[in-house]
């Protein structure tokens, strides 16, 4: 008996957690199952090894507040005991999708939205919806100086090269073209063609008009937590040199750290414990994820609206500034009327930005996972250099679109008041080199303690120098009789 | 009774595989490692835990069709029955290897070759030798308008600078020199002198006139799947900013995954079952691996001929273009007679590349592994936008390549109609930058949907833009009087 | 009996090695512990996990001589006996400490310095001392040279910015600037306010004049030998492209095999073997680690003096030369009578660097760990091929150096016998691009066998030869009458 006991405690140690008794599956699920399993092998086999595969919205809604993964108060009956399959998020609310179609006698959907998602974890849904990010798609097309950027740089305005660049990370605007029928191993089938799939971005538009893809994060079929909070996922779009988030944590004590030891963490937990759980915050702990320590205490709260701990936006246009407080950043006006977050002297555009007291309450909910490594002083040293930086990268952007300007009032350069793009000719592209690449990479080496390479030799100082001394000799040379 | 097979059962979960009886070695072998044992510890390690040293021949040849790792139908009787060590490669043929020298009263030669490793490998040997990779000495050094550009980037032509640069990655060409006897903890002993040693370049020019060198990727002593299977072996030579694959790679979703979870990976499988070993494409699922589904049928052919699966070769000279049909590229000769695959208007050399039939089926192999993941929409998506970015930056290449050619025409930079080097000049660098950089990073971004930062902001679109606004600048700076 | 012998065996091979019993605390420890093991949950832990937390000074000093990792050859009495806590070393030496502070009854100090470590490490602390990186704060604000290319980098002498960039790696001076108090969840309490505060940099200047900060590389507060062990410690500082170590590292065949196979190593052995513990270097195997060989035999003494190993400083300025002998550089002058290793024709500063026997020795140091895995004739290739790159680089600098001192000369820039900045006009800025970006980049790819991409794409040969075409059309532009 003793050794049977021991046996079986080994094994369970051995035996990976996956194998606790899997719920039951519904028979709509079953159906999918038994074409797709072999046709589709990756994505089942990801979905099998994800919660959705091994729990049911009920046994979810069991836990205790902190615990919670799933947020909703209640969920309809008919979902609550099966696992979260393939027929639970494809076949939900079939007459608000464009592209529902019949498929073996089920009314499926290709595309899952952040309203399904939903369903079961509303409060997420909803904190997302109040992201910048969730109107990413919007914020760049409908935004007409950003859309003069956009021309600048890709030079095309064809809807297969904007999927394929920027909106590839703020998402395509999806649209039902039609039906097409296709030869399949089963015969013919029908199936809805869809323009701009595929499509992962942040900000997509979906066929049921609601904005954002879940799955650019908790990548599809596993919609983990764990991978969510491993800064890979961020790496997506936030690599660089317009955001150089990746590169500078990978460079940082924080990163190094994350680097070396994150085989001794656990990426799954909720509530996630400083300290027991991780030993260096990720992307997820200083922006998004609820973080507790070994008490129990909650140093901060979950939240997918990540202004809830941005008192700034540093990513500069072309200014650092307050953050936004709509997600909707097309609605903005500056002084001069631009839909721009600061004028061009800088000034921000104030009444749509985070006022002293939002900025003061996001950089206290920041700072909460800080605190679980670092005391006061550490904390205020770190801050006070990032908020001196922010001041210095500024002037630095400031001098430089004083001479663009001046060189548009002289007619060197053709800008905005006489239609032209902004962003196009010579001297406007070392500009833009300045405050899109390096005062950002400046800043967010900064902000993200990554220091040394990043914020001097890789995209930072040096560069923003050589730039002004670039600046400089196209004048210069401008001049020359 | 039933204690001991338990025990028995946890101490074969707990204990490595390697400790399975290891199988004899030969004589010449077991005195091989008498001395190297001790004296270099770190390849004898890495050996002691290959399959080479695990397995004899005659085992490797009992598995069935799929899971074999040997292709040859019969290997030489005096190789089947002991571990493939030492002796069994450096001693194959001695009369071929030039560097053949009586060491310890055995003929050993210093540098293995594909030709030795084809004994039991044959057919990897033969597909490896249809590539361009096996060429790429040859198709550098001895192609005039490549050797142009080498001494435009290199300014050098001293041998040792070659090893160190180019050749490091397309492979020298070993030369005999002579003999040289060395003082050693063992007394005096003589040793060829081989010049272009070391070197692991995939074009490596081999001592038995054979090419290649198979531990370029199957690094010795272990010359293991599972490390050739990771994106770090491909990094060695493809990173960027020319080939940016390894960047572009680890940014995209598929990337992601890798670094999220390939700790649950199984890399040694034979053959390699799409979600069941693997979660997501590494180089190797697309461009080489046998890879199948759940069911055991075959998504992907195993290959070392890469253009198998590859109907482009986006990496522009410079423009994209069909893949050549022979690893021999300085055979191609373009309409002016040029040995490069395209004009200088970008028509393509025609005659020498895959067809239009033969590009279907290179895109069909390549799609298998797609389809274990994702349907037939989102296949066909992602490949009509990569063909449109295809045609979109062969545009902006001809754009820049027509103000080249023109500054040649009016005398502003001397051309190769002077006989002039056409990659040495100012004008000619900011060309070279568009397609050598930005071009080929916009292509690899939209192949392997890396999107976002690759294919715009790190040496994409941005600079693709950038570079014709430099390249408009210098021409208006040359016009003035 | 059988049963629970194997079940011991199977528990002790299933358990965290942590669980060893803990050594005793100290009451002053305890005293720590009770409120910031709340508080500071995660320095807690690691704290915990670290070896200082799990054996005490006593006992680590029975290791034989090989395995030791406490070189002191007496403890003091009352640390041998309990876990190295907080307060063994935040207490230490109070008097010499700056910030020592009354904390609820304990004199405590904020920064624990080298010297503090020195208690139990002194050969280490003694060792990196002697290392350039000990005086990297003096090397760089002390000298004028060097000065003069910090602020035409920063463009500021704020000592906010300078803490965030060249401070963040060459390190702070601690200035204690008075006292301050705090509300805190105890009720008010005072705290010392340092400036310079928070910094981790090699050459941190103590609050006890002490030089250097050992958690640069043994991160607080596991101090791990295993972390900085790991290249990502490394990346801190050496990541590019003015040092692009860590990016040349991950791109060569060591680094993939690191990458690949690093789930594998032991990085916590004391000696670390050769093929046993790891199968390919790290930065640590090359620069400092004790290495053996699986006879234990010493491939490789540690030495916390990088310049054991290194014959030749690669990181140009603007040359490469042999190591300078002194870790305090400002002591150098050159035939002009500069603080710099070489003239501006590249000639060096010879009593200073360096000699031809002590570079023979630092040879022979380094290429013991080489040999562990390669024979004589692979490790002399390699290093013919480097040291003919480090003349093939000064050759380019030095042609690059004769353009600039032409401009000097004729007025088309100010250079340093006007006493203006030579470094940041844009003819300066374009030569510093070659010597600090490029040659350096060619340097690090061929020492590390990183070749491939590094050395010619990226920051590399093309960059060298681009940026030479760069100068001579700043040249030709500036003739143009």
């Amino acid at each position: 008996m003793k050794t049977f006991g021991l046996s079986m405690l080994i094994l369970g140690l051995l035996l990976p957690r996956t194998t606790a008794a899997a719920p039951p599956l519904s028979d709509e699920t079953e159906g999918c199952l038994e074409c797709h399993e072999t046709l589709h092998p990756g994505i089942v086999a990801d979905w099998r090894r994800s919660r959705h595969a091994r729990t049911t919205p009920a046994q979810a809604m069991t836990a205790s507040a902190l615990a919670r993964r799933v947020s909703a108060e209640t969920v309809p009956n008919n979902l609550q005991s099966t696992a979260v399959g393939c027929a639970e998020c494809h076949t939900l609310r079939p007459a608000e999708h464009a592209d529902t179609f019949e498929h073996n006698d089920v009314r499926v959907h290709v595309v899952v939205s952040p309203r399904d998602c939903a369903v079961c974890h509303p409060e997420e849904a909803e904190q997302f919806s109040g992201n910048l990010m969730a109107l990413a798609h919007r914020n760049l097309t409908a935004n007409p100086v950003y859309g003069l950027l956009k021309a600048a740089i890709t030079r095309s305005s064809h809807p297969l090269t904007d999927a394929d660049a920027c909106l590839y990370c703020h998402g395509t605007r999806l649209v039902l073209e039609g039906r097409q029928t296709r030869e399949t191993e089963y015969g013919e089938l029908e199936f809805p063609v869809i323009a701009g799939w595929p499509n992962q971005g942040t900000g997509r538009v979906n066929l049921d008009g609601s904005r954002g893809a879940c799955s650019a994060c908790h990548t599809r079929h596993r919609f983990s937590i764990a991978m969510a909070r491993k800064p890979y996922t961020c790496k997506e779009c936030h690599v660089g040199p317009d955001v150089p988030a990746f590169k500078v944590y990978t460079t940082s004590k924080h990163g190094n750290l994350f680097s070396a030891n994150q085989h001794e963490w656990r990426f799954d937990e909720v509530p996630w414990t400083a300290g027991k759980d991780f030993g260096a915050p990720t992307c997820a702990v200083c922006h998004i994820s609820l973080v507790v320590n070994t008490g129990g205490d909650v140093l901060a709260a979950r939240s997918h609206d990540v202004k809830s701990r941005l008192p700034y936006r540093i990513f500069g246009l072309p200014y650092a500034h307050p953050h936004p407080r709509d997600p909707d950043t097309t609605l903005i006006r500056n002084a001069s009327g631009l839909p721009l977050p600061t004028d061009w002297d800088g000034r921000p555009a104030d009444g749509y930005l985070l006022d002293a007291a939002q900025r003061a309450e996001a950089r206290r909910n920041m700072q909460g996972p800080c605190l679980a490594c670092h005391d006061r002083s550490w904390v205020d040293g770190h801050w006070k250099r990032f908020e001196h930086v922010l001041g210095e990268t500024d002037d630095a952007v400031r001098a430089a679109t004083e001479k663009v300007r001046a060189a548009w009032a002289d007619g060197r350069a053709s800008g905005p008041e006489k239609g032209a793009n902004p962003f196009d000719e010579w001297i406007e592209r070392l500009w833009s080199d300045g405050w899109l690449f390096y005062a950002n990479s400046i800043r967010f080496a900064s902000a993200m303690a990554g220091g040394g390479d990043y914020g001097v030799f890789a995209q930072g100082r040096y560069h923003m120098s050589r730039n002004r001394a670039a600046l400089g000799q196209a004048e210069a040379a401008a001049r020359t009789p």
